[in-house]
C-alpha cells in the first residue's frame, strides 16, 4: 500500500514499528469514485484513467487480479511502480528511463500533488490517475475494486465473472471484513507491533483467523458460495505472500502456509487460477517488505527463500466441487507487456 | 556461544553483522585441557569443575548433552547462566539473587577475568570453571566434549555410549568437519552476512549441506555408523533450532526443517532419545537469538511459533536399523534440578 504504512504521514522509510503499541493502519483515503453517473466528477470512460498498482503490494495486487479477472485491459490502462519506494513516493524505476510511459512522472507522489499540492497522507498504491490531468483521483482501494465490478459493467470481457454475486452480498460483506481485520491486516499487527505483549495479541488473533479459514475451506472450495468471489482475491493476496514473507518478516509463524493442508490447496488452486498466479511476482515480493521496512530488518537483505516451485502442484480441490467463474469463463492470456518477469513467478 | 559470536571482542550487544563482508568466526578459545595426566595444570578430578553452559546457546547444549549421554552429572557440576546476556557477559539472572550458587559469581566474564586480567576475547559458552580458584580452564567448546569422552572415561556412567569410536574414528571427523563449517556455523554465516552477495553465497552453501545431510540420512539411522556419535550431537543442536530460530532470523529459509522428511525425522528420533530433548529449552533458545542480536531483529520482539508439538510425533526411524547406544544403554532420568522448565520444552 504504501511507504507510511503504519499510519504516521512523513515517516522515513522504515519507520513502521511504534515503540509500545499497537499497529493502527491509516485508512484515510481519497475518496472520489469512478462512476457511471459521474457524480463525482469522474465518469466511467474508456481510456481515461490508468491504475497505478505495484506488484508487490497486496492491496495493489487485488485491483490487478480484479482488473484482469474483469477484463478491463482496455478500459482501463496500467503502471507499475517498482517494489521499493523512498521515504515519500513508490517510483517508476522499472520504466524506460525511470517514467511511467503514459503519466511522464516518476513519482507517485507528483500525481498526487496533482490533485491536492497540500497532500499530506500515504502515497499509496492502487491509486487510479485521470490520464488528462494527471491527477490521482482515488487511492481508496476497497471501493476500487468493487467498482471495477459494479461501475464497469459495460466494458468488462465476455464471460467476466461475477465477484459481487447478489444472492450471497451479506455473507460476503462479513467475510470480506473478517478477512480484511484478521488476515490482510491483521499480518502487518504482527510484524509491526511496538511491543511483545502487542505482537502476542496479534499473533493469536491471526491464527485465530487462519483456523477459522483452514476449517471453513475444509468443506467448500471458495470462500463464499460455490464460484471466485472478491473474497477469495482479497484472501489470496495475503496467502501468497504468508510463506515468502509474513511467516518470517512479520513473525506469523506457527506454520507455514505450505502446514495448512485446506488454505494450502486454496491457495494453490487459486494461483493456477488464470488472473491470479500470472500476477505475482515473488521478487518484487520479497524486494518492498526486506528492503522497505528498515526497522525491522535494518540489513536489507532478501532471503532466498523459500522455495516456490510448489505453488504448481497439484491440489485436489476440484473435488470440493464448484466452479471457479460459475456460468462465466477465465480469462485469457495476459496482456502482452504485463507479464510478470521470467523467474519471478513460481514456475 | 558468545556476545561477541561476530568475532569482535568489544561489541556492543547486537553488533553481529559487519557491512559489505562474510561472517566470520573467531576461533580463538581458551585451549587449556583438563587432562587424566593433568599435563596443562588441570588434572580430571570429581568435584572440581563446574561446567558453564546456557540451554540457549548451541554450542553449549552439545556439552550439557554429552555430559548427560556420558553420565557425568556427578563429575562436573552444571551452571546455567539465562538466555540474554549483555554486550560483556553471560549472566546468571535464573538463579537467586543472580548468582552462580556455586561461583557465586554474577557475570560469567568474572571467571574470565580469574584466569587473566587482561582477558580481551570473547566471553562464550560452553566455559569449565576450576572451583576452588574460580577460573575459567578453557572455552574451547569442539575440545570440551572430546575430552569428556576420552579423558573423563573413569567417571562415566556404567552403559555410557562411546560417542567418539575408533573404528568411526576418521568418518566420524570428515562428517563433524563439514557439519560444523557448514551447518553449525553455515546458519550463522547466512545471519550475519553484511551484504546480498554474501548471504546469497551462504544460503548455497547451507542447503547444498542440508541436501547432502537429507539423503545420507535417507539410508541411514545416524550420521556415522549404526550408533550415535558426537556428530548425531553436533548436527542436533543445530536442527533443534533450526525451525524456532534459523529459519526466519537467520533467514535459512528455502525449507522448514519439517519439510526435510529425513532430517526431520532423524532430529525427531534423537529428540526423543534420553539425553537429547530433555536438555531443550525452545523459549530459552528464542529469547536469546532474538534479543541479543539487536542489529537484526531491532524490536527485541520474539516469535510465539513456530508450533514445536511436533517434536513428539512418530518418527519411523527405527526401520533403519541401528541401536542409539549400541551396546550401552540410556541415560536415565534428568538430574533433579536440571529439568528444562515445565512449558519450554515440546511436551
Amino acid at each position: 500500500m504504501t511507504g507510511q504504512e503504519a499510519g504516521s504521514d512523513f515517516s522515513t522509510r522504515g519507520a513502521y514499528v511504534t515503540g509500545g503499541t499497537e499497529f493502527t493502519r491509516d485508512t484515510n483515503y481519497i475518496e472520489t469514485r469512478i462512476t457511471r453517473d459521474g457524480r463525482d466528477g469522474y465518469p466511467v470512460e474508456p481510456g481515461r484513467y490508468r491504475l497505478i498498482a505495484a506488484r508487490a503490494c497486496p492491496w495493489a495486487n487485488r485491483a490487478i487480479i480484479v482488473r484482469r479477472l474483469l477484463g478491463l485491459e482496455d478500459a482501463i490502462s496500467l503502471g507499475t511502480p517498482g517494489p521499493t519506494h523512498d521515504s515519500r513516493s513508490w517510483t517508476f524505476d522499472l520504466d524506460p528511463d525511470g517514467r511511467d510511459p503514459v503519466l511522464g512522472i516518476e513519482r507517485l507522489q507528483e500525481a498526487f500533488f496533482r490533485r491536492d499540492p497540500g497532500y499530506s497522507r500515504g502515497i499509496t498504491v492502487p491509486a487510479i490517475v485521470d490520464i488528462p490531468s494527471g491527477a490521482v483521483v482515488t487511492n481508496n482501494f476497497p471501493q476500487i475494486t468493487e467498482d471495477f465490478s459494479t461501475e464497469w459493467t459495460q466494458f468488462h470481457r465476455e464471460g467476466a465473472p461475477d465477484l459481487l454475486p447478489a444472492e450471497h452480498l451479506e455473507e460476503l460483506r462479513a467475510v470480506n471484513k473478517r478477512i480484511f481485520t484478521e488476515v490482510n491486516n491483521g499480518v502487518y499487527r504482527c510484524g509491526f507491533a511496538g511491543s511483545q505483549d502487542a505482537y502476542d495479541a496479534a499473533y493469536d488473533r491471526l491464527w485465530t483467523a487462519m483456523d477459522w479459514l483452514e476449517d471453513r475451506l475444509s468443506r467448500q472450495r471458495y470462500l463464499v458460495g460455490d464460484t471466485i468471489t472478491e473474497a477469495d482475491v482479497r484472501l489470496f493476496t495475503t496467502l501468497v505472500r504468508f510463506d515468502p514473507v509474513y511467516h518470517g518478516h512479520f513473525k506469523c509463524n506457527r506454520n507455514k502456509l505450505t502446514e495448512m493442508p485446506n488454505l494450502w490447496g486454496y491457495a494453490r488452486d487459486l494461483f493456477q487460477t488464470p488472473g491470479f498466479g500470472d500476477t505475482v511476482d515473488f521478487e518484487q515480493i520479497k524486494a518492498h517488505y526486506y528492503v522497505v521496512h528498515e526497522d525491522i530488518n535494518p540489513t536489507g537483505i532478501i532471503p532466498k527463500g523459500p522455495d516456490v516451485s510448489g505453488w504448481l502442484s497439484a491440489h485436489g480441490r476440484e473435488e470440493l466441487g464448484g466452479t471457479p467463474f460459475g456460468t462465466g469463463t477465465a480469462p485469457g492470456p495476459v496482456r502482452a507487456g504485463e507479464e510478470v518477469e521470467p523467474g519471478h513467478g513460481a514456475g
